[in-house]
């Protein structure tokens, strides 16, 4: 099987084109894609390394699924309308069944989030997967890192450590499964949210590499300062049941990869935010607030500051 | 060095940014661009990794010159405009000088396409760079592979099989210099031929995989033939010195990467290509024609037919 046949076969399908309608899509040198009038081109990058991001002998639909939800969500984050993505497969070999497993995989996870393969490239060597997601959002309407203001309230959507808890899981047993295990592999990214925060919030990050850091990333851009209240932290029942109390805020502040939304709210539109949440059936948690001195202080409920394990460092 | 201060300094700097202002670079969960009015985007992705396209002990700001090179040649053979790349590097370890010599390579080749670093990632693993460029062109003006017809002539831009030879000089000899090895660490995108071409050109390819795989690509999406006459195929004095005349055109028909364009011209833009080549200098010859049966036939002048070897494959 030739890299065209392979791309024919496993990535030129229908199932794979969920979002709008492509100018010129997979087969030519570039794809030609058109942006809705008045709206800016969002665009991010993801690799996910076999060893490093993933084992490589999980299954392949699994590691479609996941790879095509973290990329989008870092549209989610921005308020972006997810439209195409491009996919770079690195692969030691053309395997027909892994193949077949990871397109079925990446058409699931692309109807889920209505976004269409454009174009990409296959190459043979170590396993690895980089996926390019493009969308777009209102000229100067996206939900930056860089917003925060001095008595904005800090939420988050969802619950966290839930996947840093099925990682474990997955860890320890291949065949794993349950809510958590589940939420490692399936994430969901929230781009209705991101959507209906636009002209709402003041900074939005996905959470990725932990929440401590990734909110980090929200006080740097924006220099400011933020307290946390641990025992606040969104807990699924499903993560208390598997770990200690203590263990599931560890991997809540530090554990990343649920892709939750973290972002800040002017105090006037969190009313609007719960009520968002209730019709949305996400929940939506009050877990801090934005000011005093630079940096994240996390505070247990007898008012001593907890220290957070650092989140996740490639290198 | 943790991955922002490596992003910090080896990539989120001036020299990176030689292409259109953005909303939104670097720093961020996705960067915001700017589409012009009445353009579409114009978007392609290429992974190189160790050991299959390229020597991992080869010096870094080479690595970067020639990946980059290789993902604009994808805009230019679109007749689009380069706007932003993005790049997912996978690397065994953050090594300083290494990071040095690819990021003043990166800043060259950016420097030349006038196109901006607009973001992408950073991640542990075997070392592989995936570049994701973005470009324009106007809306259906794009140049694509499938309009070629009956009596257009088949024309190309500089020289063929140079890359092929440098090459195998460099696979000899790391330290090896040249003309030869120049095109293949620096190939040259031809963006302005390709911008030319928009409104008379029928097809375009670049070069990448080999001359008679790529025009391949243009007779099956034109659904049509061509007639090439091999003793038409343009030689650079430099691989004529290097190799005897058999195997350079060997290397022509079948060597790839040369990131020449291959573009298929209705007989009245003829004349105007070869005067727009004057006026350039960049040289352009006409090659062959389109027409009878399906498929590719290149002719010796003796009248009998050249059999090529196979382009690159991948698999």
């Amino acid at each position: 099987m030739g890299e065209f046949d392979l791309i024919k076969r496993y990535f030129d399908c229908p199932e794979l084109r969920a979002g709008p309608v492509m100018s010129i899509g997979i087969g030519d040198d570039c794809a030609m894609l058109d942006i809705p009038q008045g709206c800016q081109l969002a665009v991010s990058s993801d690799t996910l390394v076999a060893g490093t991001h993933f084992f490589a002998d999980m299954q392949a639909h699994q590691i479609a699924q996941r790879s095509l939800a973290a990329s989008v969500s870092d549209l989610a984050a921005m308020g972006a309308t997810p439209g195409w993505f491009n996919l770079c497969l690195t692969l030691p070999e053309a395997n027909p069944q892994w193949l077949a497993g990871f397109s079925q995989g990446l058409a699931c996870q692309a109807h889920a989030c209505g976004i269409s393969l454009a174009g990409g490239d296959t190459t043979r060597g170590p396993l690895s997967i980089s996926i390019h997601a493009m969308g777009w959002a209102p000229a100067d309407a996206a939900l930056s890192r860089s917003g925060a203001k001095t008595g904005d309230a800090i939420l988050v959507s969802g619950s966290l450590g839930d996947s840093a808890a099925g990682l474990r899981l997955v860890q320890a047993n291949r065949q794993a499964q349950g809510y958590l295990v589940e939420r490692y592999w399936q994430p969901t990214p929230r781009l209705a949210l991101g959507q209906w925060l636009r002209q709402k919030a003041t900074a939005c990050v996905d959470v990725s590499d932990g929440l401590a850091q990734d909110l980090g990333h929200i006080l740097k851009a924006s220099v400011c300062g933020a307290d946390l209240q641990l025992n606040q932290l969104p807990l699924s029942s499903a993560l208390l049941a598997q770990v200690s109390q203590a263990q599931a805020q560890d991997y809540a502040v530090s554990g990343g990869e649920d892709f939750e939304l973290c972002f800040t709210l002017p105090q006037h539109h969190v009313a609007s935010a719960l009520a968002y949440a209730q019709d949305s059936a996400l929940p939506i948690t009050k877990i801090g607030s934005i000011g005093g001195e630079l940096g994240c202080r996390i505070w247990h409920s007898d008012g001593t500051e907890y220290q957070p394990q650092c989140g996740y460092q490639h290198f």
